[in-house]
């Protein structure tokens, strides 16, 4: 039978070949998790999507979550699901068992989110943003928030969200309006209203955590003025169960393009003055903590957009194996119609979507091992390389994957022909629940002006040089492999182009032509992603290559490998090193133009 | 006001500037439309698109059209506005008066059907099937047949459609297995099944005119057994009215991405034995009768296109006037939030939206010109010429500008951030209406087939020498003006370099490299595109630049002329000249992919 959502051949090599995760549980701290442990994990965790989660995507997109009277009422089948899915302690993967976590890897925990997100993302949503809000609360909150909240957050027993934008605050948060306004008891009186809340009024749990972002009464404007609240939907009773309702009321869910499985709630708190919050960190300190939920977000709406990919990849290639359409160019006059991934179009369209999404998967696991080598190390030197590292992957994963992963689920449509028009097929859906990941969690312009922003002069530039070596070292150790010399070397002149623009790039964006420089961040971000497509193909084919001959049953994946490399380094790259040309030469036209002269 | 659909400065400087359409009135069959004339029917088209057909668009979306019990329902307010449509005459603007048809230029009634399919494709859709169906008459039809059908067509009372596909015979037509049978009257009965049938079945009309394509019994298999035949919903009786139900049922129509306001419509044919069709023009000639109707129809697909990218381009440009957030980066500290089109990756977002808008319209625009002239002209070698340009134009049309108009409707959602997501807003409705642009009248990837395949050798390469011989002109010309003959020059470099291609490509497609060749289809016909777009605009700058300074209220208009071409030729042409190198160098990777190695 045809795969759904991922390719476990795929996902098994670049967690064993690739990245060897095994080998985390030489340590004590990841000891459970040998290979077979892995293996076990990631054939649940697709269980579990297959048979359980990926029924739920129809039924997400219509009826999906319905409003009545403030609540909101997710899709009758979830409920039963979501039971299993938290019964099977799949929400803290790798979190820390203190609070109910599994504590495994997070590349490996990363694996198994592929197949949930990419079987039902709606319904993942609300998993994301409760994961998220929970780890927010383990890093700043009190010890008395992190005992009311924490295990009923990791065991989904209790939802949770991250109230940050509001009408006039969407791209910049310091705008916000909401109010906190101290209460003698030490707690906070909230008034304010939240619109695009995700997940923000649902019926499948018994209390949801709102992070909200508000400003102290009396406090600066701006940023420098947010303080962080937990805001629960029912205060929490001493005994910790849910009591009184807290005044945060759903007043609408908005009529999306795709993803109607998550509900996006406009919610207004302390309408009637009875919505009551605790500070989580320190007052006026609220952005620096709601950074860390937005990055660990951000890296999750790069998966969520590459398991969208994934999925379509896995559909159009099934059916361009099984339709049955035109004859072949080449086949004999007589010969009948050709399955369609025959067809050189069709192949090229597959080749994008084969590499795209294969460079996704290594370079999300990536990240995932990143983090993971850092909860391992002992230096401090090495985990501030980690970090950094990761810091700058973030923009990257949201940005790029997110655009390219709307890209690929395009083909899949495209490669389904007609039919990938019809909401009966499910690419469609793919396709319309994937263009909001481009936009939440800052939109990928912004993700582009982190990069070149933050990221490239972070820590003196230690933190982009410590990326760039990555990708030399992938460049050095491919080229001692004859069979993807040439590739390497082609992508060794990419990369030298790359830097030569970075640098060119980063010194405008210091000078007088700063906006003409940030006119050009996007592109350069897609250029940034290009290279680390290349990078990881490269690094698969470097892998895959010398296995070709050894086994039979593997050779067609390990070509498979070495020829993706090939399409995307030697076919693709050309496009990218196009780009870096147009950024060098950095003409101003976008920045001169007058307003008027866009005419309306 | 911000201006709705299109932006009107611009549509009259692309008639009237750059291609002088009042000129052809010196001619007798255009003399009555002189200037003003022109500006009379745009006027009132706008007018109509803004105040009648824009406030069906969201109705079009939902409830959309419903199917009932073998009937399909149209939104009701369609049935006024169609009213109104029809009795303006503006279903037939450019046809023949003999058969009631305004006799205007094509390049005008282009310009008027920019604002008619912006404001609501789907419910133009209704009227781009009948006029293509009756185009198809007019040309092939017997004198009854045009009698019969032709006047109440092009009047809108009776509608029209187009019966290719069938499910085992979409891009393959081909392959199609409905018959029909000789009756002894002349007549044939016709037996099948067709789905994907835009407007196969309504409630605006008395009557639905059917080209069906079929199999008489005993023709040869393949496109040359097929012929076509005129199959009415109603037969037609001898004073002309429609008589009894012609046995041509809808089973269902499709619940789509978007387009919901055009029903696409399963029809079965014959099923109780009593569909009677003729024939319209020879046995076994219905592929070549049909092409005819599909070029127009390709060229209009590639106008449903533009239209929605022109749409939400207004609208986009709107919204980032309006929309303030965010402190520009080089305000002072103090000052406030901007709007965001000062922001230099939304300035960005929108040079690109503008710069294709305007290069599709004038290359739309021009394909109609290259059609009026083909009327006037009295020399076959010219008619011939002016037909081989349309020939070539055509995939590009179809192909190029809906894949960009997609990339255009995805900026449009980009720059509304989050509200871009939300339905309420006019953008998603445009990208999801956008998307089957691609796909039908001949997927894109075929269109690129049609171009390196069909068009590229078509007549020993006088079509394409033709097509290319109108850049080189646009080039030359534009190096005679000072202040565009830099830009002049770049885009001289990369269609030197685009030529040289064009060539490798050929040799390639006619060597043992075929497939090789045809997995760079697409490639090819994207950087064809890109250059008729550096092109258009390179021909708006030089008609633009030497008016600076003349008028003080034109200088933004004309600045921004220059500018956007500026933008298109230094910022995206280097990404064409970087996919013109890939394709150069024709990495077979997509064709030597093993089929195992796509994994799944």
């Amino acid at each position: 039978m045809a795969q759904l959502i991922a390719d476990r051949r795929d996902v098994d090599f670049v967690l064993h070949e690739q990245f060897e995760v095994a080998e985390l549980a030489k340590n004590d701290r990841f000891s459970e998790f040998n290979r077979k442990t892995v293996d076990l994990i990631i054939t649940e965790a697709r269980n579990l999507a297959i048979k359980e989660i990926l029924p739920l995507q129809k039924i997400s997109d219509s009826p999906g979550c319905v409003f009545d009277a403030g609540e909101v009422k997710v899709p009758e089948p979830y409920h039963k699901v979501y039971k299993t899915y938290c019964d099977g302690q799949w929400l803290a993967m790798s979190d820390s068992p203190e609070w109910g976590g599994q504590g495994m890897p997070t590349s490996v925990g990363l694996a198994a989110n592929e197949y949930f997100y990419g079987a039902c993302n709606s319904f993942m949503l609300f998993n994301m943003l409760t994961h998220g809000a929970a780890r927010l609360v383990e890093s700043f909150g009190t010890k008395e928030q992190k005992d009311q909240v924490l295990k009923n957050m990791y065991s989904g027993k209790w939802a949770g969200t991250m109230l940050l934008t509001e009408p006039e605050a969407g791209s910049d948060v310091g705008a916000l309006t909401s109010v906190a306004k101290r209460n003698p008891d030490g707690t906070y009186s909230i008034t304010g209203s939240k619109i695009f809340i995700s997940g923000g009024e649902q019926d499948m749990v018994e209390n949801i955590i709102h992070p909200t972002l508000a400003r102290i009464e009396g406090a600066p404007a701006g940023t420098r003025g947010i303080s962080l609240f937990l805001v629960p939907k029912y205060r929490i009773k001493p005994d910790g169960s849910p009591g009184e309702f807290n005044d945060v009321v759903c007043t609408g869910i908005e009529h999306k393009m795709g993803l109607h499985g998550n509900a996006t709630c406009s919610l207004t708190l302390g309408g009637k003055g009875e919505c009551i919050g605790t500070l989580i960190g320190e007052e006026n300190k609220g952005m620096a903590a709601m950074f860390q939920m937005m990055n660990e977000a951000r890296q999750m709406v790069g998966l969520q957009g590459f398991a969208n990919a994934t999925a379509s990849y896995m559909y159009a290639l099934d059916y361009a194996r099984q339709r049955i359409q035109t004859k072949h160019m080449t086949d004999p006059p007589e010969a009948g119609p050709a399955a369609i991934i025959r067809h050189p179009d069709v192949r090229r369209q597959l080749m994008i979507m084969k590499s795209m999404v294969d460079g996704m998967r290594s370079l999300i696991y990536f990240n995932g091992m990143v983090q993971d080598r850092h909860k391992l190390s002992d230096s401090p030197e090495e985990k501030e390389r980690l970090r950094n590292l990761e810091e700058v992957l973030t923009p990257i994963i949201k940005g790029y994957i997110t655009d390219k992963a709307f890209e690929v689920c395009s083909h899949g449509v495209q490669v389904y022909g007609g039919y990938g028009y019809i909401e009966e097929y499910p690419v469609a859906q793919l396709l319309r629940d994937c263009r909001i990941f481009q936009i939440y969690e800052g939109t990928n312009g912004i993700q582009s002006i982190d990069l070149i922003g933050r990221k490239m002069g972070m820590k003196k530039g230690a933190a982009f040089m410590a990326f760039l070596e990555e990708i030399r070292k992938t460049i050095d150790m491919a080229k001692g492999i004859e069979a993807v010399k040439p590739l390497a070397e082609n992508l060794e002149k990419l990369f030298n182009t790359y830097t030569e623009t970075a640098a060119i790039l980063g010194k405008a964006a210091g000078s007088d032509k700063v906006l003409d420089a940030f006119a050009f961040s996007h592109p350069f971000l897609e250029s940034t992603g290009d290279l680390c497509m290349a990078w990881m193909l490269l690094w698969r084919a470097a892998i895959a290559a010398p296995k070709i001959g050894q086994k039979k049953k593997d050779d067609a994946f390990y070509n498979g490998q070495v020829t993706t490399a090939r399409f995307f380094i030697n076919t693709q790259l050309p496009i990218t090193a196009g780009r870096l040309t147009a950024i060098q030469v950095m003409d101003g036209a976008a920045v001169a133009m007058e307003d008027a002269g866009f005419g309306g």
